[in-house]
């Protein structure tokens, strides 16, 4: 079967998220990466492209030149998918432009910096039937769609309460000065948006959420942290939030909880049993039940569904980590892309970025009210 | 040393807590149970006492009784502390009954059924100056000593931010159905009071977070759940908080959390470190450290506080329990009558019982007002 | 119910064991503690007495008086029972001198220095029938109790390898130092007997291996470690074993594996399942399936067999230690005395102490051999 | 940079240890495969290569086609390296005639079905100083590395015990029914050589026990388990060991305990403290000390050494797995081809390979004698 041939748009020189996207469109021998811009400075994109051994002729110097010369390409030449990984204010101009020239997306989180450009890009894939992910990475973790396909089974019953963490520590050591504090993009309103937090982790929790549950968050009211009055941006916060089924939740996301790497945990509680699962121990699903020993469900075992099992590439008891997860995706893409997609949620859509960039504003919103109930 | 002489009420027939009170103040060899009233019912205490091989002589028909007779013994005779252990609306009566008559009271939780009640015995103490402990039973476990002291002691820092869980899943069984959920005497506002998970549970974790952190929390936000409209008491809670350090938190609670025991969970951020507890493994107390290996501490270690290794029986890898909190507390409340004390917080005081009552209070008052922020 | 009268010899001052047994004979109100020789010298022993408020008059010079007085009681005031707490070297002499005036008897381990003592003590039980504990502590929690009851059903099927290890550090610090080294009593032949390390904890796991499978070891083969030419007591070994029932295993003991506390873990494979249990974590035990999740089973649950819950005091989720196994050991004991024994293994009987003797000679025997097997 | 020209031969179908190799040799952006004999039969080999987008043209018949074939190529297009992914008693011609050929090679463990092959192997490599990396896979995992590198740095003190654990229960269902059993190629003595289990799962613990303590083993006893008579093939093992610098130690190896999955876990004990790691959670590392708490180290941190961070794509908190321990390997081959190895261990090298086949050889031997010690 041929390859998808796959372009690149920024991720170069040491860029991490440049790595996993390389690793992961190879993990199923379905994609080959044939070349992009992996740099504004193209004498950058040039030489990084020479250390990962690419050839030079489709290297481009913009997005524009790339769709120009792309399309003299004959079809089965051309470039079918392409992959955003450029700073994030940038999303929107590329993926609109790779949109309106029929390109297929795989764009990096958050997809927009603000919730009207974000409906712009779903009207444009609405039109044109482009396969669009955004890469909500962890939701191709084989226990996570384990997960969601429990629940869409009913296995514990009507969901009675959410409760999602995301804590991190990084931001910690910067934080509390002045200087320092300056140096991190992050905390840049002009490179970073309306939120630092809630834009960076809180939306993977959100996605999270919706993603496994199989429900929507209605209406939120959330306390943020700026820990600093100079300070215009959150390092933290908690959501309350209220779902479409009628049942209560929370988020929690942090930057300043000192020590944590990359917590994230979900657990959702039903009627009839409740599952927890932990990104940093990612090959495990702990299933609660009223009066029966809790079971720890693992990865690449038989009692894993359909969706679980197809996103393993080697049996149980041989841990698979974020690259995989990643790798789950884009496989989850190639098969959109060939028409083959078998199960529900092979790769994050752009309405979850779209529902992404309107709970940003949402929580932001709710804040600076006075922690008060907004609906999304 | 003689040993305090002790009465308990209630906690007969088939009390769980009455045997965690017994164990307990056998722990040290410093207690003796020399009588009391085990049940309202004078032949079902008298049964009771004939149980637990107890002479029926200082077996009273209720508190007045008991007073009264206790009275008349010589000093070196008379009880010096009274456990109450009966049905939360009668603590106060019998802890009012006790303080103005001078005994030394211990007493289960929550201290009163109102916050006007708690006042009340707090003033009583402080006239008389008893020794009054309330039975926050978690507060004897040597890690959470550890942990107190660590952060007394300055290790993680100044706190930048609290996080609590108290999840237990144990009402999912009964909540769901009309005819179960009326015979719960918690559901029972006459018997519980104007709260269930937040008066039974919620409390705990509010306790803890001030017992531990060594701050106070000012305001809070709460949001809680009742599943039904018919059913009129708390199940489930999440209450937003800021200390008067300034830093904010997240106290949750719930009894909904189908599958949970009795998860009650203690993380506290500092600028330098931060340190994390579960009840449930109780011997070890997670330390987080910005750019080192986060440490596991143990029970029984020399690299413990005093407070630590005093709260300890038995050397490290032997694991303590439930009991063996109470026995510390116990043991406080001991070395309080014998003007022994070494360490601050060998046992919950009187103000503590205060505070939750208090808590009670603003938590249900911040959800009617449609989840505003209240002052404490 | 009237409560048994317990005498002690040893266990004063301040005896980490003495402690246990007190706390544990207390727990379900079964035991009245009347007196005894808590020290050789009389002294000491009275101090120690007055010290936990205990009466004097029924405190004796040595066990010969203890007897000698006790018999003059009537037998409705005299000592039902006497706890065996002295060092090693003296349990043949007390036990013996109890067995023979028609004691009870509860007996900390091992049991005598000799396996030709061992026998003798068993002989004499056998002949009075006398209810006889050997304090393996770790048969009295509730999870090894639900190990040992889901084996005997069958629910692992026949087992085909076992696997149990007793780690422990403490003796690092001293064994690297011969002025060190000679002031450790467990090294020193003439009090602590032929082993150290095996007679202190690879007897608990042998014993540990035969309670729960149900199944005797047939042979050994040994290989231990002295690690200095100079040093005549073993501080490690690892022992291969053959059960009865055909299958083979291996018990590893150490007490020079650097900063391990207690941590004695046991699993037990069969042919239909597993089961894995931490002395450390003594509130789980892991069920291991073919093809399906595997099941952690925690104490205080509905699903547990009746013996296990019989051993627990308070519901799911609050966590029993050391203490509250001990207090199981008592209770089996004070319903044996009270003729009310209801389920298999509620205490470790003379028959453990003894095979435990066994063990320990054979394990020698097989070492000093070079490494031979040797029948049991 | 170049990419290195990597072959392969066997690893085709749906062969998991195919797309092992196949991901782990594109992460680092340093191979590219260009050709092998993926089938000994042409057509599926062509087929396969199809399947995964390879050209045709150097698909070759078999492994004297390829050398042949490729020979006639210029040097700037010739195969580099050589991945042998065939069957077991096909490693030793496969890599013999490349090695002859001057071609580099990674060969899947075990390398050999004899230890005279292996020697002869070794000798070739000798002569023709060609990179030959054996693909013990999980010494290529970040704090396997840095485990090894605080052993090197002396921050245990001498090695005094090692235990070594390797339990899995996947043979299981077959070997209790003698047809089942017959079906499967590991018990079959023609496909799989002298022995199953510690064939296939022994040698990885053997050579982690070497790769990590940097000691060596000089002599075992050791006992097997068949379970049946007419099985011919061990399927579960202990081996007590002696190491050079004088310590002792346990392997124990199993494919009989039910419901584990790839349980290889490592303690080694040392003077002045002691490291544990888990295969199924490999990302973190426990370094147990004397008097101090226990930390628990986890990849990505500032804190690791330089080569457990050289072998991390991405920060903290982000799981890797075992494609990302094997794309380590094939870094460290690259390097080693591109002469740029900068750390000891970045690649399992022959010598590993003939060590492990001389130890199946003497753990057999130690059994048929009747559990004898045997010098290596």
């Amino acid at each position: 079967m041929s390859k998808i041939r796959l372009g690149i748009l920024g991720g170069g020189a040491d860029s991490l998220i440049g790595i996993v996207h390389r690793v992961a469109s190879q993990m199923f021998d379905s994609f080959e990466l044939v070349g992009g811009v992996f740099n504004p400075n193209f004498k950058a994109s040039k030489k990084f492209a020479k250390k990962i051994d690419l050839p030079l002729n489709r290297i481009y110097k913009d997005v524009d030149e790339l769709i120009n010369k792309e399309d003299e390409l004959p079809e089965d030449k051309r470039m079918q998918v392409v992959s955003v990984l450029t700073p994030n204010f940038l999303h929107f101009t590329m993926a609109k432009k790779l949109l309106e020239n029929g390109y297929n997306v795989i764009c990096e989180k958050p997809l927009t910096t603000t919730y009207q450009e974000a409906i712009q890009l779903g009207r444009l894939q609405k039109e044109n039937k482009s396969v669009f992910a955004v890469a909500y990475t962890y939701t191709g973790y084989p226990m996570i769609r384990q997960m969601k396909q429990m629940i869409a089974d009913n296995i514990i019953g009507k969901i009675q309460k959410v409760d999602l963490q995301y804590y991190q520590g990084w931001i910690n050591p910067f934080i509390h000065d002045y200087d320092k504090r300056k140096k991190v993009w992050r905390l840049n309103p002009e490179k970073s948006g309306i939120s630092c937090c809630i834009g960076d982790i809180g939306t993977h929790a959100f996605q999270m959420l919706e993603y496994v549950s199989g429900l929507k968050v209605n209406s939120l009211l959330s306390d943020l942290n700026y820990l600093y009055d100079e300070n215009k941006m959150d390092v933290d916060g908690t959501i309350l939030v209220r779902l479409n089924n009628g049942s209560k939740g929370v988020i929690r996301t942090s930057q300043i909880a000192t020590g944590e790497e990359n917590n994230l945990t979900v657990a959702i509680y039903g009627m009839q049993g409740s599952l927890k699962w932990e990104q940093e121990n990612p090959n495990y699903l702990y299933h609660l039940n009223q009066d029966r020993p809790y079971q720890t469900l693992k990865k690449g075992n038989v009692y894993n569904s359909d969706i679980a099992e197809d996103s393993v590439k080697i049996p149980a008891g041989h841990p698979e980590g974020i690259f995989d997860a990643m790798g789950n995706i884009y496989k989850g893409v190639a098969k959109a892309i060939n028409n083959e997609n078998a199960f529900e949620g092979e790769y994050p859509e752009i309405n979850d970025g779209i529902r992404g960039m309107l709970f940003i504003e949402k929580v932001i919103n709710s804040h600076k009210q006075g922690n008060k109930w907004v609906k999304l």
